[in-house]
């Protein structure tokens, strides 16, 4: 069964040519979703919310899916595409939690994420803290990586050597 | 802009004729997400994760997308369809975070989750500590609300008289 989905918006980024592969802890740079103007009475209210989650279409995938896949900086551990944040998936949806700053008109001015210039917004959704935040979250299988805190340290943001 | 997503698999839940608005805090139904068999491979080492994202399709909307809704239990309130959790959306896109109990085959064992038996899977995606969860998110407009309370017991699956 095949659905049909279309671009209700635009993802602003500094990232052109280059996205790093998890969001950089820094929220200098210009990044904002500007959802399409027919659009613009669906954010009312949206201010109020700290964090929210942006779907958005991942359209410069290349390569071929693959089930398996082996994560940037895992040591050459190979994991299910599920297990992953590959943006390379049977689907190519796209999913970032981000903070609002603030929102003029139907532009929203958020914090950093990892998604190229000119990604093709999907949907916008809250994130309520009871029902989304899980405290006990883990890491999965990062937890069990030798390499594990360099591997927080790019999950997290954190510039470093290497 | 028009996309194409495909099904990848179907989540089996206990609401056949009517869904709950938010998951309700009960893990004894037969919650599960079942994959395609040839997607199977793709959940490798998705188990090693305490809570993962489901992507899947609202199949099951009906009625026009309006960009004000009024949520239930929101005392008539009138807030963006961006800023609520309604599944009459631009984009029929369900995202839900659930615990993973286990996985058999192409079979993950799942807390329980507000959807109807038979909605399409189009995505799972392993929900990772530092980089999902804010502990600081707010309620939103939630907070605002007279009936806090009350609405917050529906949020959290707490059952209650009215």
């Amino acid at each position: 069964m095949k659905y049909e989905i279309e671009q209700i918006g635009i993802l602003r980024t500094p990232y052109v040519n280059n996205a790093p592969y998890q969001p950089l802890n820094d929220d200098e740079g210009d990044f904002r979703i500007v959802v399409n103007k027919e659009f613009s009475e669906g954010l009312c209210e949206l201010e109020e919310f700290s964090y929210i989650y942006v779907i958005y279409y991942l359209h410069r995938k290349t390569g071929t899916v693959s089930m398996l896949v082996t994560p940037p900086w895992a040591n050459g551990k190979q994991i299910g595409v599920f297990a992953s944040r590959s943006p390379i998936r049977p689907n190519s949806i796209g999913i970032s939690v981000v903070r609002v700053k603030s929102i003029v008109n139907n532009e929203i001015f958020i914090s950093g994420l990892d998604t190229y210039d000119g990604t093709p917004l999907l949907d916008i959704k809250p994130c309520i803290n009871d029902l989304d935040v899980k405290y006990d979250a883990n890491y999965g299988w990062i937890e069990c990586l030798e390499d594990k805190e360099h591997l927080l340290l790019h999950i997290n943001g954190i510039p470093h050597d290497s």
